[in-house]
């Protein structure tokens, strides 16, 4: 791998800004010291937070701007205040020049979505982006899409995701043809809206090469490892996320407070230190942070905004294995293939953003 | 409380039918003696099972009918093959009829609201039933719903879910004025779709006495216990609590690996036990079995299918304790105060079933 990877980061976005984004960047070169950051946002600020991280300094370049979009503007507000001119916009065109190969960001979801689909443009095909993510389960991990991008959608928009979430558990995972699930309130083939039935339709009689569909999963087969991909609209991908990552938050509490019980459970946490040790890294939401956006001509990261030093590096780690495994290449493959796998021509046109 | 409870069981109902109903009846009954039981289904099958069960022999009668509903049949097929016939539609004609207070049924979900819906009818000014359920929180319990009883709907069938849900929140945990919160993507006001703006909008100006409209919360905030009912349309919320589920059983099964990955991790649970006991009672997915269907002129409640007879306990617990707290009556009341709270006749008048 003799190329580096570039990656442009908006210095300014999430909740702590550059005193997250860049010791957490240092942390992910530290994994991957083939990477060289393009950093934007208020100098100072990101030049203060530099000088702990030699490492990390002498592989940046910093850009500066006094624009940052807020983390509770609206999409249109950021767009009208932040374009040309915001870091979050900096980063995303640094990818969209080719300066940089992916933009990571803890900003604003909405203004992110606004920015990256107005700055890079939709994919021919696709008429609405998705937002990915890995999610751990209990046979491995599985690409799980939409969890906000878009509310809603019809069956073409459900059948967009499944062939780009696929694109990204073959990249990711190394699968020659990855099964795909679609999340429903019952596997019986009567369940859930019609748009959720016309896209199984689609699916099944697409039968596409380069996926596997294998019906409908509930939402307890997420975490089951029911299908490699699974694939909802933005609305109830974004409540099962954050569902699964509330439970994950209680369970961790009770455990905590159950072993703090008595004196026996403290001995017992101590000889098990090693082992609540492994629980912890194998449920550490932190190292499941950094979400893709897929639709788009180019990489965007989003990681969570309230996210740690940690939790971001995860973030920025998950934009560098998707240029290293070459994600939009192979999107763009699968989106081509068979002469639009996407189908007839008006759905195409749906695309023009 | 001189009066008895009056449970119908559709003994059929479920993976297991008798042999889980009738020993799950007997748990609850042991926890509320003053429960009394009408058993719907194979004579034969259920008096094979009452034989080892002389408590709750001595409190049920059994009416025998050969058709039971399949737990894949179509809502409409089992209308049209166990109406007046099966041993769910009896147990729900059982509560019509007044000789019951509450019917359970571990059986298809589809069928058991169809049902309940034809047999009971639904309350002046509701259009459509709701599924709730008490989740187990961080700082308590709250009531969610919908579970999966109907997919979508619009502001106004948002609100009635509210004001049902807070009767229950009511009745169950004696609040005067239980908190609500719509579950959203986000907690900003423009997030969402329109029908759920718009539900919003409705609770913050009908500004009800008999409940506190909070705000949006998000799928992580349920767990938080941000609000004692949470509102959702039915396919999000069914979403949302098969992932919590998911997340609960992978969370228990890496802690169980952890625990027997040396032999240090299990001396430090020999002496955790206790401790291990306490979370497994706290995390018992069995305690939060049985939903309720609200906007009936009856108490329904469903059972998981794949229950074990300590878990079709507990939902026979959950219709003892909705008789017990006139969770109808309240509901009612809360329908009718202040000359209808659910608003314009138009909107009452979709009722009509």
């Amino acid at each position: 791998m003799p190329q580096k990877v570039r990656i442009a980061l908006d210095a300014m976005g999430g909740d702590f800004g550059a005193s997250v984004v860049v010791p957490g960047a240092a942390i992910s070169l530290g994994r991957h010291p083939e990477t060289e950051f393009l950093l934007f946002g208020d100098r100072a600020l990101i030049d203060a937070q530099l000088a702990s991280q030699p490492s990390l300094r002498a592989v940046s370049r910093v850009f500066h701007t006094d624009v940052a979009v807020s983390m509770h503007e609206k999409p249109s507000q950021a767009l009208r205040r932040g374009r040309k001119t915001s870091s979050m916009w900096l980063a995303i065109d640094a990818v969209k020049r080719g300066e940089a190969d992916v933009a990571v960001s803890a900003g604003n979801t909405g203004a992110l979505m606004a920015m990256a689909r107005f700055g890079l443009r939709m994919l021919p095909g696709i008429d609405r982006p998705g937002l990915a993510a890995v999610w751990p389960t209990m046979r491995g991990d599985s690409v799980v899409l939409d969890l906000g991008a878009t509310i809603g959608g019809d069956a073409h928009h459900l059948k967009a995701l499944a062939v780009m979430g696929s694109a990204m558990a073959s990249a990711l995972f190394d699968l020659k043809r990855p099964t795909v699930g679609l999340l429903n309130i019952g596997v019986e083939e009567m369940k859930g809206g019609e748009e959720i039935r016309a896209a199984a339709e689609l699916l099944r009689e697409a039968n596409l090469p380069q996926l596997e569909f294998i019906g409908f999963v509930e939402g307890d087969g997420i975490g089951k490892g029911a299908a490699d991909v699974i694939v909802t609209e933005g609305f109830s991908g974004n409540i099962a996320l954050k569902a699964a990552e509330g439970t994950a938050r209680q369970f961790t509490e009770y455990l905590r407070s159950a072993m703090n019980r008595s004196w026996r459970s403290r001995i017992g946490y101590l000889f098990a230190k090693d082992a609540f040790r492994a629980l912890r890294d194998k449920v550490d939401p932190n190292k499941s942070n950094g979400a893709v956006f897929l639709g788009l001509n180019g990489i965007v990261v989003k990681s969570h905004g309230g996210t740690s030093a940690e939790g971001f590096a995860y973030a920025v780690d998950v934009g560098y294995e998707m240029v290293r495994y070459d994600l939009l290449t192979k999107i763009n493959q699968m989106l081509n293939r068979d002469a639009g796998v996407l189908g007839p021509v008006p759905a195409a046109q749906e695309a023009v953003s």
